[in-house]
């Protein structure tokens, strides 16, 4: 008998309706011969509205009280499917993120999961329930209420999967699967069948919002197997696995893009040891992250150099600020910026072993009249920012430059 | 300094800005140099949905999992009460009934509050912090979460003055105080000044909507003074106390009626000892309260009696065909009933000393062409059983007779 973690998103439990089909598609895959640990976000829409409330008081409302009100509309979904579930005749019980032992640490709003005692869920397991937990929340070593973050209810599936050795983590969302990109973008982007933990990091970490970055974080720390598919379709969605069993070596899997990106330079910094850490040191302190950053070389003679690096568009102004101030205490010429970027990537794991993979993309650019800003790379990335009016077409063009419309060769399981 | 526990109803927080008016009132007790620990309500109208969401699933839905849903309401409230709170500059924390430690029984929907571990509420008020908590619900020893029934978070309120010792309990309402009688049926109905807890527990099990029982029963057993007033304007309301500290004895306090009354009766019973618990054990099996009991004296020779009693309306039908049920096993003749009354009360604490008062609410009735079915006494009350019809007659007769509209003499404090 095989244990199943399965994750609905708001979209799937967004009605009464669609609660109760997904009590049928969980008690069918019971009847299966599974065991069904199940995870629901709160229903779509829910949780904006809960925010709005809040802002009504406050545009920045207490960190502690907001998460105790967001944590009601996952409390919500769960009540209901379990009505659900039970309605239909199989015994089902929830648990909210202190009942299940969710144990975060402090950080309301984006607290990170440390421990899950899965003593109480494992019991209901075996007297034959359904066990639906409420995604998103958790409770830190105070009784807090805590809660992950957006999209924060694939870690509480990841997590769970984790904790109880599943065999699988199903990933039930609003779209099929993972896809070569953006299928809003170009009618050409394919769903793949399978995709590496790494690249699905990298995905994740553009902003692609199949899945919540720390939920991979997790499945590939725990191996945690994930499979990302509709709940509104039977069709096999897309696997997330580990990569070096794939057959046959493709250099370019994905064309991820984020609008969220803004750029800033500090020009003419003194190119002493230890400039990039007071520089970053208060960008990090106010709680700003920065993605991409690039150093310029010396200038031969002058002892100076450039410093441009992005973070998120709503994090621009304050970083602007901080870095004039900075400026000033560096003894740096002048800082720019730019919120009009956006950043396009190429993703693949095994770009490491094929070195043409950055000339072909600024190329392919270039050829386009697209100017690059800024590139940066990893071993399984390429990143470039332009001006964010381009960002289709790029993706587009890159799409096509690296075939990915083609059949992807399958992975060996 | 005083510890006051203040409970504001659905309406008080029935929506964001008057949830900011109630956390300004807080903020003012709190300024006055009190310590103030509220209870709050779930915005009017919320609990209702929640049912409604869950009938649309299941008409009788799932007991656990409804207090799962309904518990949800009075998170909302507590969280956006915080956040008001702390917006205007007083430090605030909100409990949960689990975080609260308002232990409970299993019951789900009409759990009964055993035991409240006011240790970290007492850390929160000595920190200086505004304590929120969320009423109606509570937690059984196995980590679920029960709720207390309609009204329940009266008795939360009465339940945390007892457990901390509060110097009074505040009812905030939408209604100014106690009546001595509907205001709704006589203009004439008068705001009183004080009525005793034996009182109030009888106004309440008629169902007067002021206070939940319990909260009552809760009250009379912790001696927790309470003042029920409104949310809405500054003045007074009703001080709920010991009632034999009156100064001078009023014989009736108050008129109280009740419509939601069905009465049945069981025809030539053989009056042997036993037949009652025959006849009551399957109906209270049944999960059926029965308000009114009263036992025909058997008939001198026949060794038959008759046997009348009350239900809710909603329990009639279920209650009748027990009855006919039963009926046949214990060789009764037949079972009546009558849908269409209502019950009409005279409470008063001091009634037990004035032996007038029964016969004069009975002549009153009879003068205006009222019959009176059923009639039941108990110290402090006389309840009669009326056809429905004349309920607000019967009322607006009685109010005047005992002449309710003048002033009620002051308790002695």
């Amino acid at each position: 008998m095989a244990l199943i973690v399965q994750k609905y998103g708001g979209t799937s439990v967004g009605t009464v309706e669609r609660i109760q089909n997904v009590a049928k598609k969980v008690i069918q895959t019971k009847n299966n011969g599974n065991d069904v640990v199940v995870v629901l976000s709160a229903m779509a829409g829910k949780t904006d509205r809960l925010i709005d409330m809040a802002r009504l008081i406050n545009k920045d409302p207490d960190p502690r009280e907001l998460d105790v009100l967001l944590a009601t509309g996952e409390q919500v979904s769960i009540a209901l499917f379990s009505i659900a579930c039970k309605t239909m005749g199989h015994d089902a019980q929830s648990f909210l993120g202190f009942q299940a032992q969710i144990m975060t640490d402090h950080r309301y709003g984006m607290a990170r999961i440390h421990n899950i005692d899965t003593e109480e869920i494992t019991q209901a397991i075996e007297q034959g329930k359904i066990v639906v937990i409420a995604g998103f929340q958790g409770m830190d070593e105070f009784g807090n209420i805590t809660t992950l973050g957006r999209g924060g209810s694939d870690t509480t599936a990841v997590g769970l999967a984790a904790a109880l050795n599943a065999s699988v983590c199903e990933i039930y969302t609003d779209v099929e699967g993972v896809y070569t990109t953006d299928p809003n973008i170009t009618k050409k982007a394919r769903k793949l069948k399978y995709i590496s933990y790494e690249e699905m990091l990298e995905m994740a970490s553009m902003g692609a919002k199949v899945l919540h970055l720390r939920s991979v974080e997790f499945a590939v720390k725990y191996e945690v197997p994930l499979h990302v598919r509709s709940s509104f379709v039977e069709a096999e969605g897309t696997m997330v696995v580990k990569g070096d069993t794939r057959m046959e070596k493709v250099a370019v899997s994905a064309i991820a893009y984020n609008k969220n990106e803004a750029r800033l330079t500090i020009i003419d910094v003194p190119d002493k040891p230890g400039i990039a850490a007071l520089i970053f040191q208060p960008i990090s302190d106010a709680g700003i992250s920065v993605d991409m950053i690039i150093q310029n070389s010396s200038i031969h003679g002058t002892g100076m150099t450039d410093m441009t690096f992005t973070v998120a568009k709503d994090d621009y102004t304050k970083a602007l600020n901080i870095l004039k101030n900075v400026a000033g205490d560096i003894g740096a010429k002048d800082v720019q910026g730019d919120i009009h970027v956006a950043k396009v990537s190429a993703i693949g794991l095994n770009m490491r072993n094929h070195s043409g993979i950055a000339s072909k993309m600024f190329s392919v650019l270039s050829e386009a009249g697209i100017n690059i800003i800024m590139i940066s790379t990893s071993e399984i990335k390429v990143s470039t920012l332009i001006h964010e009016d381009y960002t289709e077409l790029a993706v587009r063009l890159l799409h096509n430059a690296f075939e990915l419309d083609q059949d992807q060769p399958d992975f060996e399981l």
